[in-house]
């Protein structure tokens, strides 16, 4: 395939990652205004990443970490955002096989290697994809902070499940994890929590 | 400064962001449902390098591109954005104003750093910065395109202006910039722009 040819597949790939910009997450953005969609949010977890990453205990490649940050969620263009209390092996499939398809339109190598990076932060196997995909659970509790309880009342979240299903922010780093602890429990205090 | 004063500084840096994502441009999305905001249009852009990146000429650090990618638009938030056929001596300063002010919040040597990236990022004098700068430029002409000339026909912009305010795509890629008059000759063609 010449450079061309390359470029026109990756155009096509680019202007169908357009649509990401419609998808719409279950949390607010902090002044409440609207929804948060998935491509603002991959932004936000890459701004997250570049300026934390000296909290990270493991030494880690923090281009890999961008890049996977910024196509971690493509595959919600065809399978949609799942609630992260809500999801299930089944949605889990669902959204592996949509990125797939999705990075399919690629160069065939480029879209291997994509595929790869994707199947990396799920998996949570590399520090890289631990840093990663701990960052994408930190905004969520800042989000339902500001906005009085947010997803945590809506859904009938206790401090108990929340923490328990964000445990893993530990992993990607263990100051970070307690800063997010400390905004639940001011969550808390304030009532945002089911009892 | 000892790390959880650091990270209490970059956590309220972080938050400030958030507004990055009620910044409207006056370009729309693909499908003109509604305006982009800066916040998606940041990940857009860096989708763009790390896909794209083949096709610049010269050799560049992709980590520096995507890191100038992710603060470029931050102080639009207390700037607004520009219309690029509207930029002005005084706007780029109220812009850079706004920018050095915003990043003043992070720990000192953190915020000097985003500074001087943001600084390297207009003033294009690196390889980096003039791929990050030339790709900033390439969406908003797929958009109009999508949109029926969306901000060309909504401004008056003829096709001999659009090809001069954004010629420095071609600093970024030959081939890329190329796609993109391709993509206006289309636009014209078609009507999408002022005679």
């Amino acid at each position: 395939m010449n450079p061309t040819e390359r470029l026109e597949k990756q155009m096509q790939f680019l202007i169908a990652s357009d649509a990401l910009k419609g998808v719409s997450r279950k949390t607010s953005l902090l002044d409440g205004s609207r929804k948060e969609n998935s491509a603002e949010h991959s932004w936000q977890v890459i701004l997250l990443a570049m300026t934390l990453v000296e909290h990270c205990e493991e030494k880690i490649d923090l281009l890999k970490v961008l890049r996977m940050l910024a196509i971690h969620d493509l595959g919600e263009i065809h399978s949609g955002d799942v609630f992260h209390f809500h999801k299930s092996s089944e949605s889990d499939q669902k959204e592996r096989e949509a990125a797939k398809q999705f990075f399919s339109v690629l160069p065939e190598e480029q879209a291997q290697e994509y595929w790869v990076l994707w199947q990396e932060f799920e998996e949570q196997a590399t520090p890289e994809a631990r840093f990663a995909a701990g960052l994408d659970r930190v905004w969520p509790s800042i989000q339902n902070y500001f906005n009085h309880g947010g997803t945590w009342k809506e859904f009938g979240i206790t401090l108990e499940q929340a923490r328990e299903k964000n445990k893993h922010i530990a992993k990607a780093s263990k100051s970070i994890w307690e800063y997010v602890v400390q905004v639940m429990e001011k969550g808390k205090a304030a009532g945002y929590f089911c009892d």
